[in-house]
This record gives structure tokens, C-alpha cells and sequence, in this order.
């Protein structure tokens, strides 16, 4: 297991899908910064199951417990500890899995690895095992906005649908604006409807999230194995059914000739350093370059689907399955808040190792 | 800086373009592995510019010293250290970028994030230090064949020119049988077209290499942050010009339905568990299954051209720049060898903290 | 900060003396190892204050909530939350060192370097922090078990009284036949009276513990940083009034000849490797050579004092304090618990960090 | 193995006695501390073998090669790799040791762990090993330097030979004015002319060095685990033939009441705050707190005698063993530069770590 991610801003994840609750330490925040815990609270609402009929009808509270770090208000230099109790368990849900490996889960690879696994909701394979990153992602966002940095993510495809243009040519103000969170109303409408035809087809879909990270110093990153892409990566693909991700120009990239794809620099009117293109997705040499952060991350399909699937149990005999309970037919409107905060503790824990940087 | 990357198989690079030379620190090889200066040498000479007339005329021995951690040919336990001295340095040759930043290069990232750099040949940020990954991996690979891993990569994409098939269809014995390492025949002789085409037009190409591991037992990759694909991932994205990964159905999988995406298990002959499908890419819940692990990783082009490009120096004035030296116009027949190694290196590290999962 | 402690059995430790608790994450416990909260709880009921009249009067119940990791009774390789509610809070008790500065206490460092700090009951840098690592140590010790390692501690000096004989000659399983913790009946007594001369007092004492690990394996310990010295010694000074740590023949071990102190080897009847003394404390070359491995810890005396005592407050002001509340006159009998669980905690990293050793 | 120290400013050393040579990989030091070979040789020069006739008359020239990190004399921020090449080496020399397992040394404990070792000059074991911290640390006091912080160390008793004064009435700079670097110079002679009689007889002795660090600002050291005694403990006990670690009062400490403990607090007269003893030896909550930092660091006598002695080979057979080579009758006069490095590798990473404690 491995549950602590970052260096110097440090999150360590716990908990299980059942049980008495999940949570998240954070270790490493500067001392100074205001936290509350509405504004946590804001964060993991809108990662919650329930929140309407395009998500899994699970409704869970996800209230989160301040436990310590904080004095009147602001963080004091000490661990954060950030408690969710579980809530609306019903564990006589997954009695029909005790035994079972149900396809693309990871019921095989825990039984594999461990020699056991709690089979309830998932365990802690459980996708429930984000609301702690993106409650610890709202505190490294209240550290990040000391320093002006931004970050914002939204849905650009669902299945075959994608959002026809670029982010830069989106009003992302729009992103909570439909239940989708897709800043284009167009293609939203026409993402609802895909959502809404994989769940009228006991099926389910997948999609990609656009991740945007705005004035971010030039110099974070850390060669040559902490580079901004490569911890980006880790930390999108360490998020339940991400398949893939790419920065800046990515796998379309490579199709271009290099005389297209450079980014030229030039001066601006006040004299910073910018860049006419942004193929480089505001990174170079593995180092933030000021531009535009921006990246995308691929969401496999949900696996547990409503409808009868062939599988075997763990005395390896075939079976079929159905799945029960409540699940979403599309995760990608709640996975918007989590690719948010795996961005806001990436950034927050290279802005902090960025100062020791010089003498 | 970060030069360390694992857990308990744990590399430390060094070294810049010029200078004394690059190098490798293995710390946590298990005794007992026999290792020998031939069979590292080989994959340097896979990286090595100057292999033939598609890649770089710049020749560099790229001769590997092994300084420690051996004794009478077999690993201690003690840290193994690969040395390999630079040769055929031309400084001169780099005088002109003293004071510019080239577009899409780390120039400007080293400055801004360091306030000096050593120009030479790029520095650290020279493509060279992957040398330094490839000895390193060569040393993995002879763990992982304690283990019957096999690991192997090659050239799946150069621009628009793609191979037709997947991995599995495909002979993969041919790979080194031409000089783009692709083993589709006719697709690596319209890559080599393709190639030599950007030269012409002293211009660069990327592309994309398809990574592929064998025989990996299940239960590889440690939830919920270091997950196979997370490691994966970072490792590939640490690379230089790397720009995307992805992993089993990557991108594409994100348009199938959850009913065609899922892998049904069953049990084969010998009564191992196996899936139908393996859209999964060997790996579920981030962890292996033991299926075949798949991934993609889209290089960029190469940033230095041989015509003038417009940018502007360390004083922000704008500048003309004309690439000089022994470039690459497509770094991905010599880019093979390096996606081997970082692979290697992920899975030698998980296959020793794969042992402490149960008691 | 820095509240992680482990390579692979690694703990997180967070809360303060006020608030809602404190608590521990463990993080890489191999599954497959029964823990029950009975045996974390009588762990911590030996570290609780308010034991005898011999400590402090405060009364903390200390009841330890499992949280995840468990499933039905037996670790499952997932992160592990313990979870001790803060009781019998009285945070009016400390509104006079609000901006006070108590001697050779840790007030005026927390303000130096974070700015801020909680000071009620001396927030985070409070001896209740250990808690958490007692609760994380009986964890380790039911991992440790399985391999047949017992840990124990005992106290061997209060002030000026020691035990007049090294631990071979003790009965170890008198230690809780007293409330001083120290399994020789007479010196018990003295110490005894020696505390309860500085309670009348209304002064402190300090005072030494002996730590013994015995049946552990030959071939725990990572050289050359990771030595089992040196973790042994980073654990024991990490702990809150501890100022020197001895192995062996420690200090005094210094004043022999090496003809003396040389550990003679030999063949015992069953053919095992032993040593004739043990001057090495069970550790040459910084890893365990199968012998008893004992040390020495220094314990200052307790910094409250119940008398006056001058000192400045936040604005450089000279004051007098009085200290208040309900303190321990010695934390001796205490810490014997805490410096088990640091050994235990040690052991157990470095036995799981030994699987990696051999191919 | 763990062949790493350090967070931020992070060491890896590597090589054994014999063989190429044995070095270290520096990561993370900022860019713009000017470094020279002549100041990292001059550390070297105090530390390695032939002195003196007082030490081994084994003479190595130690030279150091800077291989890395440097542009035109200053850090870049990349990884510095030094270079100790391997001299005077007569392997003939060990021939008789290959299977047997001297007392008190690591060979045995190298063997159960890693079921061999490179037995030539005690391999990875070797005192050799600790020339690579040695030109770590001047690094590191470079970098310290810009802060204006010094680090020093001396040899404060030789067997029952001790100085009979504490650190802050002597006159540190004596410490090389003669052979055996204390500078007391009355206790001095009688220090050298114990390790006189010691070589007479073919017998070693131990000792203690001081290390005292001074200006060193409040806030460096990171609650709970890395507190500043912790680092320093693991550093110093990571060191060959250490078997103990006091700071500040250590174990003389414990037998003062708290009364006299205390480190009363005042205000001096250009307003800083300050202790009027320093008990405390510089730390205070495991964080400095702007007063010298001291402590005392425990070497066991040498292991290998020139005299016969009883052991046993690696079949479990007793033999008789005679130390042969050249090998000092004490090691404290060339283990002052190490404690001194290992103190400035300490300082320099809690330095560039403390620089995250606040906003």
C-alpha cells in the first residue's frame, strides 16, 4: 500500500467504503493559511453521490470533521486531519460479491495481491476513497490562492461527444452552470443525453476531463523525475478508472512537424516572458514556464453495470452477475472536483519545494 | 531538483551533457543477481546516438563503467554505481545559446527556476541523461528475468504514420530488424520515409512508442497513489519530449461502452484466472492481474531545428536562432531503449514492495 | 513538520492535547495480521496519565476507535486509522501561557518557526502526541509476534538511583510488579521515594530507560544511513524529553580496550552463529546479528514545574510562571510504553524492509 | 540498503573499499553556492588515513573529482557527483578474511543478510565509506556558510581520558594545533599518549567527540519525527563504532531536578531571545532555538587488533584470527571531520526544509 502522496505539502489517505469513515492527513501545509470547513465542505458536495438524477441515486452526506491543525481559524504548521464518516451503509448490498470478481474490478487484483480484501461497497478500492483527496485539495487550493494560482477543471467528452474547441476559447464560468459541468451548453445537452441513454441502456460511459492551471509561476517542477508532467500523471492516473493523460498538445502532437509544434518567445508589453503557442502546455524541461497549465485525463467507463455479466468466483468457477445498487452510469461530472485537487496538491507541494530552489 | 526515483529499487542520476560525464547510483538491487558490463553496454548502444544515418551524427562511445556493488560479477546488495564519461564534446558548439532561450527548450524554466544554467548542450536538460536511466534499467531487467518478466518497447507512431495493429498481432522479435525499431515492416519503411523526410526539410517529427510487459505476476502496484499506471505514468512523463501516456484502452476506450470495455474473467486450462479481453491493459484497481501490460507514450518533436526560428535572448529581446550541431529530426528509434528502462525500473521497484504485502 | 515515521510500516501521526483527538495512520501493515482493539487499548492504558498517584492526577481514558483496515478482525493490507478522542479538556487551564514562554518547553520554538501555535496544553508539541505511536506500536507488535521478536522496556534510573545490574540479570517480567516500572523490587522502592520526594517538592526528575528486543533475526538494519543504530536512535530521540540514546556497551563501552569489548564469536550446540558477550548490543555493521539487541534513553527531568520560575513572554517581557495543572513529578514510569512502541515501530520496518535483501 | 540521507539537500553515497572508488551523489543543494575542490579536499585531507603516525600509516591521497553540478564554479541546482578514486590497494591483503567472520565486525551480519559480501577491505563496511560524507558535508557547509552558520567538532575523551570542561571554555580554535584535534592541549598529550600505549599493545581504544553548531537560527528541526536531536541521533549512529548520541545535558541531564534543568529565558540587550543555561543544548520541542547546539557522540573502540583472537569461519568452524594491514589503534582524531560533516548535512536539509513552515 502506498496511501501518502507529495513531498513537502503530504496527504495520507485512509479509510474503506464501509466502516467508520474515510479521511485524509495533511502534513506539511504552511502555518498562516485560513481554512474552514465550509469551504471543504463546497468541494466534497460536489463530488458527492446524489447530487442529481445524472449521478448514482446514493445519496451520502460527506461531512467532514476538522480533527486538528487548526488554531482560530488557520492552519498552525501542524497535521490536518480531515474526517468523513461513512453514512447510508447498507452492507447486505455486497453479499452477492463476497465471493465473486466481478469484471474490470479490482476484487482479483486485491484477493491477488493480499490474500483477502473487504469486499463491502469495494472496500478500499471504492471510488468513495477520493472525497478525502478532494477534501484535502481544498486546503492546498487555500494555500495556492496566496500565490494567485488557479485551477479548474470540466468535462470535454462523454463517450463520442467532445466539446468542439479548445479551453482557452470556453467561458469557464460556465462549468457548474448544467449538471454535466461542460462549459459549452451545446455539447453538455448533448453529454446529458448520452448519460441518459447509457442509463436508460443499463450501460455506462466514459469521457475525459480538462484539467486548467492559471498563474503559475514559472519554476515548478523538479528534474528529472519530479517533472510537472510526471507528477501530474502519477496523480491523475492514480485516480480510480483514469487510462490515460496528456499535456499540452499530447498524442495529437505528435503529429505535428517541430517547426509547428515550438512554441516561440517573445516579450510582452510589460516584459514578461510569453510564448505565442502553448503546445507545451505551460511546461518545459518538466518546468512550469508561467503559460497556461492544461491537460487531459482519459475516464474508462463505469464497470459495475446493471444488466447480467459472465465472470467467475474465486474458486475460479463461471458465473453471471448482475450488479446491484446504486451506481453512477457516468462518473465524469464528479470526477471534476477530483482532478481539481489531485491538481491543487501537485501544485501546492511543488510551490513549496520550488523554494529551495537558491541560496 | 529530484533525482532519485523508487522505493526500494531506487536510482539516483547525474551528470550533464558536458562535463565529466553521466551516471547512475542503484540503491536496494537485491544480492544475488549476476550483472555484467556487456549486457548494459547493449542497451546503451540501442540509446546511443550515431547508430545510423536516421538518428544524430553525433557519435558518443557511451561506454559504461561499473565503479561498485558487485564482487566476482554479482550483485551485493551494496549500491551499484554506472559511470559513463562524456566524449566528443564540441562546448563551442553552444556558445551561441549562452544567452537565448530556444523555443520549447528548457532554457528559459532553468533560468527563471534556478537564476543560472550550464548552457552546454543543454545542460542537464539534455537528452543525454536518459543514458544514465537506460544503464540503470539494464540492471532491473536482469532482476525482473529472475522473475520471468519480460519487458520490451517500440516505435508504434512517427507523425501520422501509425502501425495498423495492436501489439499482440504483431511479431515483436523484428523490432530491432529495421532501423526505426518498429516490428511492422511496411509501416517502418514509410516511418523511415518520413523520417528522412523531415530531415530534408531540416525539420523534426515525433510519435508515439508502445511499451509492452510480459509475464508479470498479479499483484504489482501499491493503491491508492503508487498504482502501476501512476508509476507508469510518471516514470514515462519524466522522459524528455514525453507529452502523453496512456494505458490498455487509453483515450480510445473512453467511446466504448462499459459493456464492451469490461474484461470478462474465466479460468484457462491449467485453471489460471484470465480475461477475455484486455482492455484493462494488466492492471485493475492499479494493480497487475496478470495480463499483459500495454501502454502508449506520445513523444513530441524534437524542439532544435536546423532553420531559423524567432525567440528572444535572457535580456527579452527578440532574436533570430539557427540550430546548429548533430540533432535528431525523430528521437524515437533511439527513444525505445529509454521507455524499456523506465518500464524495468517500475517493475523491478513494485516486484520488491510487492513483497511485504502480506505476512 | 514531519509526522511520518517508516519506510514501509510507516505511521502518520497528527492531533493536539485539545481538539477533537489525536490519532495515527499506519500505512503498509502486511495483511493478514490479527489486531484487536483490547490489545492497542491496554497498551495505551499503560502510557495513559492518571494510572497511580505516582503520575499525573489528570484522567485521559484514551479509548482507542479502529476506523479501517480491519476486516473481521485481520489486517487486509489497507491503511490502518487509530483514532483516541481528546476527554476531560480544560482549555481555561492554559490561558496564562498564552503568550508565555515556559522554560526549556517548546512555546517559543513554534513561535519562532511557524509564527503561531496552539498553546493550549501545549497543542501538538504535548506528550499526549505519544499516544498515537503507543496505539501504532501494538500493531507492530502483533506483525512482530508472527516472527517470534518481543520487545520490552523497562525503567532503569530515576534521578540518581539505578538499577545496580544489566537486564540479563533481571526478571523482566516484574516490570508491572511495581508502579515505577522497574523489575528490581529494592531499586523500584527507592525510586519511588525519589519521585515522590520531587512531588513534595514541587520540583521534577528525570531518568533512563532500558529497551530490550530479544529473538529478532540476524539481517535487520539498512546500510549505511538506515542502521538499526541509527533508526533505533532517530525513534528513542524523536520522543518529547529525550536527550541521548546508547546501544550496547554505549558510553562506557568507549573506556575498554578492543580487546575487551570484542564480541568473541562461536557455534552454540544447535549450530547457531552467538557471541560470547554482547558489547554490540546485538547490532555490528549497523544490522541485528541475532543477539539481544538493549539500549539506553535519557530522559530530562519534566520542564512544569509547580513553582515559581522566571521567564520572558511573546514580547520579550520578563515574567514570572507559576506552573498549574495536574503534571507528572516523572514520566519515567510513562514512557515505558512509548519507548516499547518506537522499537516496535523500528522492527518492524526493517523486518519488512529485509524481504528486499536477496534475489 | 539504504544509501540515502537527507529530504531536501539528499545525499547518496556509494563504493566500497576496494573496487573503482567510492562517491557521492549531492541532490538538491540550491543554485549559487560557489563550491571548490580545494575546500571539499581540505575536509578530506583531515579525514583520511597516513596523517600522522598517531593513525593508520595505510596512506590513501583520497583525491576528490567533482563530476557534476558545477557551472563555472557555482551550483546549478543539479545533482553534484563526486568522485574518490581508489588508491593504494593491495587486495592480497584480505585473502584470509574471506570466510572468516571477524569479531565485532560486519561480516557476518553482511553474510546472514545478503547471503554474501565483498569481503576485500571490509567491502561496503568499510570506515572508507565515510570519506564520501566527508565531501558531502563541505558542500554542505558552503551552502550553511551563506547563513552565516559554523559547524565544529573535537575528540573530548580517549578511553578514560577526558577533557575536563565543557565546549564553551575552550578555544576551539586549538582543535588542530595538535594530533589528536582536542583542544585542551594538556588533556590532548595525555590522549596521545594513551593511543600510544594502545598500539604498543596491540590493542585499540574508543572515545568521544563534541560537535557543536553554532548561529544557527531558531525553527530548523520538524516536529514529531525529524526533530533536530532525531536527524542529528540517526546521522551521528549511522557513522561506524558509534554506539551513542547525547545532546545538550544528555545523560547527566537526568539526574538534575527540572528546577536546575530549566533553561530560564531572557531578553538580551539588542532584544534576541535567550537562555541563560543551555541545558537544552540548543533544542527545544526538537526545534533550535537559536542557542549553540551541542552534543557527544560515543566511538567503540577499533575492532581489528593485531593480536591473535577467537572466531569462527563462515562454516561455523573456530579459528584463530590475527588482524593484519594497517589500521589505526583509534579512530577518534580522523572521525572529527565526519562528525562535523554528518552535523552539516543535517543542518543544511532542515534549513532548506524550514523554508516551507509558513506562507
Amino acid at each position: 500500500m502506498s496511501n501518502t502522496f507529495g513531498s513537502l505539502f503530504r496527504i495520507t489517505t485512509f479509510g474503506e467504503s464501509h466502516g467508520a469513515g474515510i479521511g485524509v492527513i495533511i502534513d506539511g501545509c504552511p502555518a498562516g493559511v485560513a481554512v474552514d470547513a465550509a469551504h471543504i465542505q463546497a468541494a466534497l458536495d460536489r463530488r458527492r453521490p446524489g447530487q442529481s438524477d445524472l449521478t448514482t441515486p446514493r445519496k451520502e452526506a460527506d461531512t467532514v470533521h476538522i480533527q486538528s491543525g487548526l488554531f482560530e481559524g488557520v492552519t498552525t504548521g501542524t497535521p490536518i486531519s480531515l474526517f468523513i464518516p461513512n453514512a447510508d451503509q447498507r452492507s447486505d448490498d455486497y453479499s452477492h460479491i463476497a465471493h465473486a470478481y466481478r469484471a474490470s474490478h479490482a476484487d482479483y487484483t486485491y484477493d491477488a495481491k493480499y490474500g483477502r480484501r473487504d469486499y463491502r461497497g469495494g472496500g478500499r478500492s471504492s471510488a468513495r476513497e477520493t472525497a478525502a483527496r478532494v477534501a484535502a485539495g481544498a486546503v492546498a487550493a487555500k494555500l495556492l490562492a496566496h500565490f494567485g494560482i488557479e485551477t479548474v477543471a470540466y468535462v470535454s467528452a462523454v463517450g463520442e461527444v467532445e466539446v468542439p474547441v479548445g479551453y482557452e476559447l470556453l467561458d469557464l464560468s460556465l462549468i457548474d452552470s448544467n449538471l454535466v459541468r461542460c462549459p459549452h451548453p451545446e455539447t453538455a445537452a448533448l453529454m446529458e443525453a448520452r448519460i441518459r441513454a447509457a442509463q436508460a441502456a443499463h450501460d455506462t460511459v466514459g469521457g475525459v476531463i480538462t484539467g486548467v492551471a492559471r498563474h503559475v509561476p514559472a519554476g515548478l517542477g523538479e528534474p528529472v523525475f519530479d517533472k510537472l508532467p510526471a507528477l501530474l500523471g502519477q496523480a491523475m492516473l492514480s485516480i480510480n478508472a483514469v487510462k490515460g493523460f496528456e499535456i499540452g498538445s499530447g498524442f495529437e502532437g505528435t503529429k505535428l512537424p517541430g517547426s509547428q509544434h515550438n512554441d516561440e518567445f517573445y516579450t510582452d508589453a510589460v516584459g514578461a516572458v510569453r510564448t505565442r503557442t502553448n503546445h507545451s502546455g505551460g511546461s518545459q524541461g518538466g518546468i512550469s514556464n508561467g503559460q497556461d497549465i492544461y491537460f487531459r485525463v482519459a475516464f474508462k467507463p463505469v464497470a459495475t453495470l446493471l444488466q447480467p455479466q459472465q465472470t467467475i468466483n474465486d474458486q475460479g468457477e463461471a458465473i453471471t452477475l448482475v450488479g446491484r445498487g446504486r451506481h453512477d452510469a457516468c462518473v465524469l461530472p464528479r470526477a471534476v472536483p477530483i482532478v481539481e485537487a489531485m491538481t491543487q496538491l501537485v501544485l501546492a507541494d511543488l510551490l513549496l519545494r520550488a523554494r529551495a530552489n537558491r541560496v
